[in-house]
């Protein structure tokens, strides 16, 4: 299919241009960004629905404000894909998410038009007062922009930044983006209270009378703001909640009505005696008809075909991590009626909406909360219950206190379900679930597994549900399984014991987690050299299986750990005990491989842990390197 | 001074007796408690203020509700001196905050009347809906009651859970707490808000009024809710911040009138159609005449003479590190306009009250509210500012995400001063600093300094100043420095470059922090058995001086790092590194010495680190050890 034509798009040789356009001119390239954005994302995959969504927000923000000198931060970033065609990434559009190529959220290291970057939820607002302080103090006048969507409201994060908005500058515009969806339709009090401001019948007026009136009201609100009342609460139905804690409130406004955008954010432009807020309703998929009739309106989707909307279907050569997590979950809550589930605004990404079709009142989505999902699991455990709390390892982060001060300081059982653990590929560096084991694992009594493979991953939720001494967390890869069967009643493992997969005699693989394959493998090369090699399973993080590491060390030349983390994690945890133990003491070739100590570029997993050095080539070249093999005999062991 | 006398208090046998006692003797009750607090505090020191301000909560709670059947969850938990007087903790309440006696804040373990353990602000209201939750599943009918300070309500941990209140149950009580002060002078507009609320005419109208007016309204209020009516909105005078996320709001409501609250609890505690909030005005330090008049409050206080109010002032050899921070800091800000603090509610405790005098356009109080403090950091930091965020190392757990994602992974210069690192004695493990060098050095990028004494912090405060290629973050211990002359313009260091102490030979003792000179006591045992001993002052957690690592390794049989901080940090970075060199590889007998695996209560903090082993005995009798001494030799070696 021939890309589509884009007349006006074609003109803007710089970004600036836009600045120029006329409203007809704006509405028409509104059209093509459409156009193009579709056209782009049905080639490489990515984020949809909500880039399409903000179309013509994002071309009437760039017409009023003047960006880059005004700064327009986009919270999440995963509907910047529009952003990044009118700022002077067109050229590299199509690159968007592979290797190598743009990234699917904003990114200051890619253009002076992203001046803060983002992927995880609700930093615009934090973000965006940071840089009124700095104009502020620095006596400048540039605007500050955030654009934030409802989803993000329910994060806590996005309350601490609203009410220190007002005590911090005068001059900050917030977007409420309102789409009435995150990913996962919205829950929660706030999400109601916005659904309530929508329907109010102020909005509805204003859709049913169009233009004229949004022509009209932006000049009585400036009219009322210049004589300093408080515009919004008469102006259309309540914003009472925002008007509390500091703002002034402008809207509902239809976020498809360019005519309206342009009046309303070329009045609020000039408000500079208190943080305003614009209110905004937008319809996620807008404009591409497969989108909008979709139940998550293309919010990620594959490559498609664009005339049909059909998602190219990977092959699958087995069921991924989180099916299987979700099928085994419900197989222990049909035995066990304590086990309850929790998810941070991701039923489908966890796979609790399978869960919440069988068990629709032990399933609890919280919204993009990980602070308040971690400390409720808290709350169920302390009386009793068995909760599984299921989030990415890198959005737990945001619960990292709640762990520490909540879960483990009290020993409470709450199992973490840890999924994404490891690199995730085109989502990058902000994605990656590289840090868990490290921080989870120095917080005393926490007990850690890792998934060498999805019957592993069965065993192990089965263990965690049995496991009620204290705090447990099982983690494992984003993507498919390796394929093995998943046992119909998976046993228990013994806490604290790994196993020996292969037996060896001169070098030792010990490998946390689903780089086991890659482990084998390595075995086979080594094996090839003549180096007889063990390879063993840690299966637990923590408590290590201190027997087992033990044996490693003493009866091998060469020990090599293997882990999808970062430095400080499981590696470091058997070098603190061997050290302790003495059994360092007398030499040992020890190696803790990592990811490495520096952020990852998003590109395809497997070319990622090749760069990390975690893949069966990287694994054998540092037991060979620690052996004295020269770098051409290492090369040389390459391949089989 | 002899203990107050308490004729009712002390007819309460067993809790539950409280229930039985008439509204007179419940007003007698409370002032009996109030005095038996003032007398305990007077004697172990503590949180006085806010145990003052909740008496006669207190007391009405444990009356009406059925604790421990009933759910009561204090928030933060210092408040709980006269809720521990209350519930068979009276005999144990003059050990208080002492080694081996009662924690300062509520403790599972200390007691079934304290279902949820605290110390770190905001938990209560998500803790409290786990236990809905779990009552609500088991077909239960107990009553589930948080109390939250006005303090707490600028987290955003507090928005989160009560976004997801009513979603999650329709019976749940929330008590606000508000006394207009956390620890410092609230901030943001929830503050403001809250303000309104109270000076609103209903409320005054409703104190003037007095009794009859507080027996009438409850009833008033019940019918209105049984017959389905939003009864606040018309009760007084607002409320509908909660109203709109889905609460009841009852209030406010005065706090310190027994029959008032007594008859406001007895109607609430039968609302099972949805959350209430019941807003209560308190008065911190209330009845205690200094403490009222006090500007904290007497928030924290050390022993005091009850008469004068007058607290014992211990005898200080040195400024605090606190200060010491703080009088660094502004010499920095006044030759660096970009300087500028950031706190978290923390103006006293971080010593940024005394920058904030200096520099009052320059510091930036948050509330409680580190997520947002350190993404605010980021987008100053962004735009060319030198942002000194500060915080306790426990607390900065609150941001770690924000760290990881919005300072890190962006490289942005982010200054963190990390106070109260490494153990805090009496506040316990909820507030100890563990473990930050392993959860801040899995980060990439991020440069980590930990302060061996005040002239040290004072050129560490000069390095992150000048320091901008990424973030950073140095760490100083709670407490007073040792004494050492701070220079008047403290130089700059090498980044990444430690500093040889001491020359040895044969043992090598790797410092990170404050432990030096007990590591330089250390090398005094040693070398009084004869083994030459090198001390070094690593200064940095990350980078390491990997020059100076490789040289104590190869030059010294033995090495012992020493940090103050759980497993997984500097030690663990070191053995990584030199493992990775093959440092190890021919025998070095390498100890890393951290903080226990495992929660230290409060205690005396040179008790604590001596049970840890970071004592200069333990740092000694760790490298004997290490060099095969028996345990009979190393005891004789423990003094010298």
């Amino acid at each position: 299919m021939p890309q589509p034509e884009t007349p006006v798009l074609d003109t803007l040789t710089v970004p600036e241009a836009i600045r120029h356009l006329s409203a007809a001119e704006l509405k028409t390239l509104a059209d093509e960004v459409r156009a193009e954005t579709i056209d782009v994302v049905s080639k490489t995959g990515g984020h949809l629905g909500s880039a399409l969504g903000v179309v013509e927000l994002t071309v009437a923000l760039h017409h009023v404000f003047e960006t880059p000198s005004d700064i327009l931060i986009w919270d999440v970033g995963h509907q910047c894909y529009p952003h990044k065609i009118l700022t002077g990434r067109r050229e590299r559009i199509r690159s968007l998410r592979q290797g190598g190529g743009l990234s699917g959220f904003t990114k200051r290291s890619e253009s002076p038009y992203d001046p803060f970057g983002a992927a995880h939820a609700a930093t615009s607002i934090s973000a965006a007062l940071g840089f009124c302080a700095a104009r502020d103090h620095k006596g400048e006048t540039n605007k500050v922009v955030a654009v934030i969507g409802d989803g993000s409201m329910s994060a806590g994060m996005a309350y601490e930044a609203m009410n220190n908005a007002a005590e911090t500058t005068r001059n900050l515009t917030v977007i409420l983006n309102d789409n009435d969806m995150s990913i996962a339709p919205p829950v929660g009090g706030m999400s109601a209270y916005l659904a309530n401001l929508v329907s109010g019948g102020a909005y509805q007026a204003v859709r049913r009378f169009g233009k004229s009136v949004a022509e009209r009201l932006p000049r009585a609100l400036f009219e009322m703001v210049r004589k300093g009342e408080e515009f919004s609460r008469t102006y259309v139905t309540g914003g009472t909640f925002f008007e509390e804690l500091g703002f002034y409130y402008v809207g509902p406004i239809d976020g498809h009505d360019m005519d309206n955008l342009l009046s309303v954010f070329k009045r609020v432009r000039d408000i500079t005696d208190r943080p305003v807020l614009v209110h905004v309703v937008t319809q996620k998929g807008k404009g591409y008809a497969p989108a909008e009739a979709a139940s998550d309106k293309y919010h990620g989707v594959a490559k498609f075909d664009v005339i049909t909307g059909e998602q190219a279907k990977p092959k699958a050569n087995a069921p991924s991590y989180t099916e299987v997590f979700a099928a085994e979950l419900i197989k222990q809550a049909q035995i066990d009626p304590k086990v309850v589930a929790i998810t941070a605004a991701m039923p489908s990404g966890t796979g609790l909406d399978r869960f919440a079709e069988v068990f629709p009142t032990r399933c609890y989505d919280v919204g993009i909360a990980e602070q308040h999902a971690v400390t409720f699991a808290a709350g169920l455990a302390a009386d009793g219950m068995k909760p599984f709390c299921a989030l990415y390892s890198t959005f737990l982060q945001r619960g990292y206190d709640q762990v520490a001060h909540d879960v483990a300081l009290q020993d409470l059982p709450v199992r973490f379900a840890i999924d994404r653990a490891g690199l995730v590929g085109a989502d990058g560096a902000t994605h990656a679930g590289t840090f868990d084991i490290g921080y989870l694992g120095t917080l005393p009594g926490m007990m850690i597994m890792a998934a060498a493979d999805e019957a592993e991953l069965a065993r192990m939720i089965a263990t965690a549900t049995a496991y009620d001494d204290g705090p447990s967390a099982f983690r494992y890869p984003r993507g498919e399984g390796v394929g093995v069967e998943i046992p119909a009643v998976p046993e228990t493992l013994a806490i604290g014991r790994g196993r020996i997969v292969r037996e060896g005699s001169k070098v030792a693989i010990l490998s946390l987690g689903a780089r086991l394959p890659e482990a084998l493998k390595a075995a086979d090369l080594l094996g090839a050299r003549g180096l007889s090699t063990t390879v063993a399973d840690a299966r637990f993080a923590k408590p290590l299986d201190k027997e087992l590491i033990l044996q490693l060390a003493r009866h091998h030349e060469c020990l090599i750990t293997v882990e999808e983390g970062a430095m400080g994690g499981f590696g470091a945890f058997v070098l603190h005990y061997l050290a302790g133990e003495g059994a360092l003491d007398n030499g040992l070739k020890i190696r803790t491989l990592t990811l490495p100590d520096r952020f990852q570029d998003h590109d395809k997993p497997e070319k990622m842990y090749a760069d990390a050095g975690l893949d069966a080539q990287g694994i054998a070249a540092s037991a060979m390197k620690a052996l004295g093999f020269s770098e051409a005999d290492i090369a040389k062991s390459a391949v089989l």
